[in-house]
């Protein structure tokens, strides 16, 4: 009996992958991994140095990304066929073997393979390994805190309505947001009506080859996908 | 020209560390943690088995821990007065040789030695390595995702005032608490106003030897300095 491992890999920079990730994927035999079809994969491009030769990997080529709005019932039904074809297939591997899947930031916070692991209980023993999220990655490289004292803290998705982001930005000490891509432009507009774009930074391709930091009021008007905002809390410091 | 570098550890189980932190601890020759009198110190206490013979250890005991309230300017005087001494014996150090400092979870992330970090601008060279949050340990350890598509997470300490653990509680998907301690009583109270209490979750030691996870409905009254309560998110998922 086998059982399937999701291995959390931190934010980009391969040396920032847990310990323990590292040495279960230098023994891997099973390599999943999602993937937009044509691409590499993030996932894939941060072990490419430590994947042991000979290990059999197995790309996850999501059918639909942003081609076809989240909210349309056909986008749904796609990914859902596609997690449930990918959960039969890895729950019948696992009954032999270990394999592994792997995430980019921490597996539970906002990762794909959380739509296996449901599909997953209890037809195969489920391991996740915790990593460094993105947005720790990405706070780092600010080279300021993120948040001290009783700061709150507020993660929020650029998907979310305009009027909504605007209130979660009044309304928090230190703010994340993520998953930004064609949602800048909006961004802008509720930090701006919220009053907080003069302190807000944009982190691109944070921990990895070609990071940016820049105040979010000087980035040009495109992100790239690995994109991440952040305001830093400003609280209590003695 | 030395550099003092901080390396988050993660949540506590030292496989957990990122492989940078572990890789650079094993070389280290300076080695410099906060601790409370007459501790340990959980920062060394998971870099035990790693911490190379003949590093030199400086035990940083903070002046005042809970004997204060966090608000009485006396508190506010003893802690900058001890940040202000370690910052210059950092400094000074950090003019010859490489000295590393120890950090639970992610430095950036709530932790001490940020108020050294503002200090040591302009004085020494600094690098902060990320870790694994605590939180994310422990929304691992209950087995469940944090946050689905376009959850909002919202951080909050359980050091607020009541009426605002509330409202904070009533109006994100997914939420995390934290410097728990005394503050539980309050915690559950706020927590059972905002409908919430059913739906919450307490982890002591996250990842750590005597890991416990509960429904805080079932929990005991208190609860080690080392817990953290979640409530996860509910979002879209296909």
């Amino acid at each position: 009996m086998g059982k399937v491992i999701c291995l959390g890999l931190g934010p980009g920079d391969p040396e920032l992958m847990s310990v323990r990730a590292d040495r279960l994927l230098r023994s891997a035999r099973h390599v999943a991994y999602f993937r937009k079809a044509g691409h590499i994969g993030q996932a894939r491009q941060i072990v490419s140095g430590i994947l042991p030769e000979g290990a059999a990997e197995y790309p996850m080529e999501y059918p639909v990304t942003t081609e076809i709005h989240f909210a349309d019932p056909e986008y749904n039904r796609l990914l859902a066929e596609f997690y449930e074809d990918w959960a039969n297939w890895l729950a019948e591997l696992a009954q032999r073997e270990d394999v592994v899947v792997l995430c980019e930031g921490d597996p539970f916070f906002y990762g794909s393979f959380m739509h296996l692991h449901s599909r997953l209980q209890g037809r195969a023993e489920l391991e996740v390994v915790p990593g460094i999220t993105g947005m720790s990655g990405c706070w780092t490289a600010t080279g300021s805190p993120i948040t001290w004292g009783d700061d709150v803290l507020t993660v929020a998705m650029a998907t979310l309505p305009e009027e909504e982001l605007v209130r979660r930005a009044r309304e928090t000490d230190a703010l994340v947001v993520m998953k930004i891509g064609r949602n800048l432009p909006k961004l802008r507009r509720a930090l701006a009506a919220a009053g907080r774009i003069d302190a807000a930074w944009i982190v691109e391709r944070g921990t990895m080859n070609g990071q940016r930091v820049q105040r979010l009021s000087e980035a040009e008007e495109v992100a790239p996908y690995f994109s991440i905002v952040v305001v830093h809390g400003q609280g209590r410091r003695p």
